[in-house]
């Protein structure tokens, strides 16, 4: 049986025309830019706040300068519904990445608001700032600043600026004394759990031919940004294989093990996901005809497995002792950051894909390979639940591209889930 | 028995100086530059020409801006020994890769002259120009210029002017229609062979303790400059093992190969150097979270073998597309150069072993992992034969470190080697 949307409504605004308004707000000639805690990205939010207060919906800015659109529910005193996602993109990046949520959220609260129904409880549309990490260095900055985590990154820089995050926040009226001091500025205990819906950012929905996932999970992250081998220059003509010290084909012998490794643990049915997107000689130094004395390399390592992790770690560390020894060379780990995986909550799940079932929604379950502010939320105790939608071409650039039906289903299925009480 | 030189000659200039002299020309602050077919090279083939002129010898320049130091012999109409090297230096390089051949050889016609002695034939010093390569990205200009070899480098520009190769060639006074018309400017009916004394530009001598080497051929060189792999960008975390393109993934497969065949060739005696001396993802895009959608990779394989260079080129274009059907990457092997290997000449080694033997010179035989003029003459039927001097720190960079005591002893076998008619 065919799924149908319930979003032939007279008087509900066209979800095309609202992206194609944002688009043209932060439009940079290739793509479009809504740089964090900047112009670009407040425009988009006074864009979305337009729009609900044109549907005599109440509107308001957060400690952390977050939009927060809000819907009364039939009891204003139970512990509130979240629907969250971001409206910062990063640089050239495309439409949809965390404004789909945004905009699928509002669209909920609409149409409660058309059809003249109250949901169950109070719910809140959180247009989320400086969730992506170009800016500055660092991402999720408008959920973690609820939950007094931002005290530590305050003097961080943005990219295109150059001033702090600190004066970023100031700018845009946030509580900047308050998120110094790290103290929470979000009251979990008021909070029922939050949805995201977001545009997968892989090909698996695409390969799978599916237009909606309930996420499982988010994978965890090990990133070590800037790994550096050191060996001994030399020409590349003129030392024989047994006195070199190349950093090449150290670090190449070093990626090798650890996808033999990699592979090895997938067959052993863990989830992991390995990447080394960031490689390169010094460019100071380097020519073909000489020896490579230094390389850097970044290494991000998923899986939904704390352990697995772990696990990859001890074995990074292992390889490059064991190379080292064996090529004279030396590894410089450098800074290394975890971020440990966060597991959906189980019935926010449960009531998703019974939804789904219930309204003829083709879904399917499936873990989330990049992070979001979901993470955040699940980290700090609240319920929870992330949809995603399928999309062509990856995320973070010009050519995303979410069919308006497969976000239009996406949308039913959580429009579904606030009109039901969960069970 | 201790090996002693007969260089204690009153009247001979101190080498010492020389080298001191020289290094103050061309002093860059940090090392020395001397680029080729500039006003820093021609002031070290005046600066050469001055010190043969104050000793009484016949000094002139070829149609291809070399410099000629003459000392008639017993049979003027001999055929004539040249013994040459180059007088231009990397950018920042050291002081002695080059000059010190040139010098050797311009003491060996001092000590005739003051020994008042004649050799067998005619001796010709040749100071070369623009050996090195960074300056035009391509060796052995002023030797290649000498057959006739230049015509079609002549609009490859200077590195540091953005000139072409034929304005500082008309700059220095070289025959330029001559050259442009790829005539030979050396008549090899003339020479009977060509000694070329040189540093070693590699760690053996220093390992196996030796100050001078016979050379026994010079590695020829397959280089590939610019070998790129694409594959296709992802997200780091979202995209699963079994969809990824991942360009570095591919290149550390395709390298780890080729490091498994070159010790395997090894271990079957093959002559053989492999090195990937610049390798880096793509700037404008590569991020720690992002698959890498394309990276390049230079290729430089050396070997004392033709067979050997071939068989390398057909298991790496033969490993590049397995691994092109394993991951779903491309390689495009882009511009491909091969030098082939020269050997020396048989006689005239026999001949420098022979006189090594007969003064105590502790000498060993080895190859030459890096190219050098001699090549040039070689394949242009030239006999030729080259001295290697032990050398600390590489070369190509200021650290070059020769001891004067082990230039001495070479320079004792070129002179002793010049003064005893060859058999």
């Amino acid at each position: 049986m065919r799924a149908t949307t319930g979003w032939a409504i007279h008087g509900l605004p066209d979800p095309n025309q609202l992206f194609a308004e944002l688009r043209q707000l932060s439009a940079d000639g290739q793509g479009v830019t809504r740089a964090a805690y900047t112009t670009s990205e407040t425009a988009a939010l006074d864009f979305i706040a337009d729009v609900a207060k044109s549907y005599d919906l109440d509107v308001s800015r957060d400690q952390a300068a977050n939009l927060v659109v809000t819907l009364s529910g039939q009891d204003p005193l139970a512990p509130c519904i979240l629907l969250g996602s971001h409206l910062d993109s990063v640089p050239s990046g495309g439409n949809y990445d965390g404004a789909a949520g945004v905009i699928a959220g509002l669209l909920c609260l609409i149409r409660f608001r058309r059809l003249h129904q109250t949901p169950p409880q109070n719910i809140k549309v959180l247009a989320l700032r400086g969730e992506e990490s170009p800016w500055f260095d660092t991402a999720c900055l408008g959920s973690r600043a609820l939950f007094g985590e931002l005290a530590g990154d305050l003097s961080r820089t943005h990219r295109n600026t150059g001033r702090s995050l600190r004066e970023h926040l100031e700018s845009v009226g946030a509580a900047i004394e308050l998120i110094a001091a790290g103290r929470r500025l979000l009251c979990t205990a008021e909070v029922a759990g939050y949805y995201e819906l977001h545009i997968e950012q892989g090909p698996v929905m695409i390969e799978r031919n599916v237009p909606v996932a309930v996420v499982t999970g988010i994978r965890g992250i090990l990133r070590l940004p800037a790994i550096k081998c050191v060996g001994e220059e030399g020409h590349s003509g003129a030392v024989p294989r047994e006195m070199r010290h190349d950093a090449v084909f150290a670090v190449v012998s070093l990626l090798h093990r650890m996808d033999e490794h990699w592979m090895k643990m997938i067959g052993q049915r863990q989830d992991l996901v390995i990447t080394t997107g960031v490689l390169s000689t010094n460019p100071h130094h380097h020519s073909p005809s000489r020896i490579a004395g230094d390389v850097t390399f970044s290494l991000d390592v998923r899986s939904f497995s704390r352990p697995t992790l772990e696990h990859v770690q001890t074995i990074l560390l292992d390889e490059m002792r064991a190379i080292e020894s064996e090529r004279g060379v030396t590894f410089t780990p450098g800074t290394k950051y975890i971020t440990p995986p966060e597991a959906m909550d189980t019935r926010m799940r449960s009531h998703l894909m019974r939804m789904a079932q219930r309204h003829n929604i083709p879904a399917i379950e499936m873990p989330s390979g990049s992070g979001h502010d979901a993470m955040v939320f699940a980290r700090n105790g609240v319920p929870s639940a992330m949809i995603f939608v399928r999309n062509q071409n990856g995320s973070h650039n010009p050519s995303e591209a979410m069919e308006m039906s497969d976000f239009l289903l996406a949308s039913e299925l959580l429009y579904q889930a606030l009109a039901e009480k969960m069970v």
